[in-house]
């Protein structure tokens, strides 16, 4: 029987290794702090695909192929894939994976997917289910944008609360055994709603969620931002993190220390014009894949929290008047210490 | 450790037990045959609300309740929920839950989500990680008509072929231990794309999800059709279903004994001109959660073996001249015996 702590938090006794990982980005991720940390980058927008669509399935492809070369292994190697991504029906994914022919699992958690396939994964490994397990997301700003807002070519204005959603992917292999950091607890989030309705404020949307995944994990744990080298949130940007650093303030937490959020991280949000930052399910996927996760192989990082957001809203629900649902997921990842 | 038997199917050596169950459905659920064994049924396609997105949210918040009712159990009392529709984004889901504030992780099956749910929470629960779980889903024949297709007021002729979408949700609350119906077996299905791309031909798309999974099951099991009292794809509907047996007849296996199709039972295809039968998340969710269950109550079914089927396209790949991948996940469910 594994460790419940609390309500949400499991501590798994039987932790899952991160066998592989590998993060795919485009032209502005290529300009971004961090383009050393992803292992393809793309200038084409397309990917050489007659679609954007197209393309972001293509990007799924290639984070899920590196990563299964990088640990050796053939899809027939994996016992499940757990994905999704933010378009509708998530056909990023369906028709990312449709040729892998791997047991699939379909996933809708917005911007917090990689949080929750790696949560799910995590919890089919240590419940003895499956060796080895694969957590993926993407997303695409053009097809994010035509999706959810106008068409590129439109040229809508931005405001300044807008986040740019990355065009990433970022795929990790997990298995019951080897080498690499392990996952040692799964915090499940709940769906928070604070009454923001105003869709181009995400971060002000999903903060209110962050905290509350964030206060039950410590609280389940009995850890507190300053036992892990870093606490990452989503794609919450400048506001949205400034909104949960607030919101622990009031309860004594110093978050400033050693917290941080994907969505500032991924881009040089001045020089590139980046408005609040990054978003989309492949900003916190390719920040962990790429950057987090190669910090953590050379030593730099220890034991992170790592808590992606999302905003389970939907241009629909929007156009009727509704507020913004959201949700955050929460993982300790650390090296063998 | 759980017995995994191949690749895509897990023997639960802890068998999730079923609590209870809740079938919510529209005024054409009301008329067909299947009528009595809902808990609710609503003449109001609105069910009370101003859109037809609010109104599939208010059916997976009475599923819910209901559910929970029948049990004696309060939302704190489950420790997940994990649950999911066909809306862009799964807004039937996310409004619907947001406020019994369990922890939640959000799916995207299509119309396979009722077997995806409950594979899931099955495996949580098996795996130590929950006492109780829920696993829900619905779909709404006016928000998937103008979401997938067009808006109903436009009066569109449907192709024989097509299926009607079932206004209807069911949930089902899990549990590690209680009286009822247990889940003994979970496969989990992989992706399949023969090519199909006529969008209004939903069964012939799906019917080789269905057969490539209960293959699986079947040969990782070492059962056939006749272990089972009945054998039940979600909504092939007529089509699809005669292309089942017409696969399984071709390995000399005969399904035509004790195999049966969500989308064919829901209605009186004839009498309300119903074309191929009943699809949509609603339509395996709601025949499990009323008629199935209930039948195993009565004692009439003693082991069924479940695989709802889905279809995993949105309007822009078929736009983009996409076919359709499909996807079905089967499980056990068995009365003590």
């Amino acid at each position: 029987m594994h460790n419940r702590l609390g309500r949400q938090t499991v501590a798994l006794e039987r932790p899952s290794v991160i066998l592989s990982h590998a993060a795919v980005g485009g032209r502005q991720e290529g300009d971004g702090p961090l383009s050393d940390y992803f292992d393809h980058l793309c200038e084409d927008s397309f990917f050489g695909e007659k679609t954007w669509e197209k393309a972001e399935s293509a990007m799924q492809k290639m984070a899920l192929s590196r990563a299964l070369e990088k640990a050796a292994l053939t899809p027939e190697e994996l016992d499940y894939i757990l994905a999704g991504d933010l378009l509708n029906q998530c056909i990023g994914t369906s028709f990312g994976l449709r040729d892998f022919g791997i047991p699939f699992y379909g996933l809708y958690g917005a911007c917090s997917t990689m949080g929750e396939s790696l949560a799910l994964a995590s919890l089919l490994i240590a419940g003895g289910f499956a060796r080895r397990a694969g957590a993926m997301t993407s997303s695409h700003f053009c097809t994010a944008e035509r999706q959810y807002r106008m068409p590129v070519p439109y040229g809508s204005q931005r405001t300044p609360t807008a986040q740019w959603t990355a065009t990433a992917a970022g795929c990790v292999i997990l298995g019951a055994e080897g080498d690499g950091p392990r996952i040692t607890t799964v915090t499940c989030g709940k769906i928070v709603d604070k009454g923001i309705a105003d869709a181009n404020n995400m971060g002000a949307a999903m903060a209110p969620a962050a905290y509350d995944t964030l206060s039950a994990h410590f609280a389940a744990t009995h850890t507190g931002p300053q036992d892990y080298d870093l606490v990452l949130t989503g794609d919450l940007g400048v506001l949205g993190r400034q909104i949960v650093e607030d919101f622990f303030a009031r309860d004594g937490v110093d978050m400033s220390e050693n917290y941080q959020d994907c969505g500032v991280l991924l881009y040089d949000i001045q020089k590139q014009d980046m408005h609040a930052g990054a978003s989309g399910c492949g900003c916190s996927a390719s920040v962990l894949c790429g950057y987090l996760l190669r910090r953590m192989a050379e030593g730099h990082l220890k034991k992170i929290l790592f808590a992606p957001t999302g905003a389970l809203l939907s241009p629909t629900s929007s156009f009727q008047g509704e507020s913004i649902p959201s949700i955050c997921h929460a993982l300790t990842i650390q090296t063998s210490d």
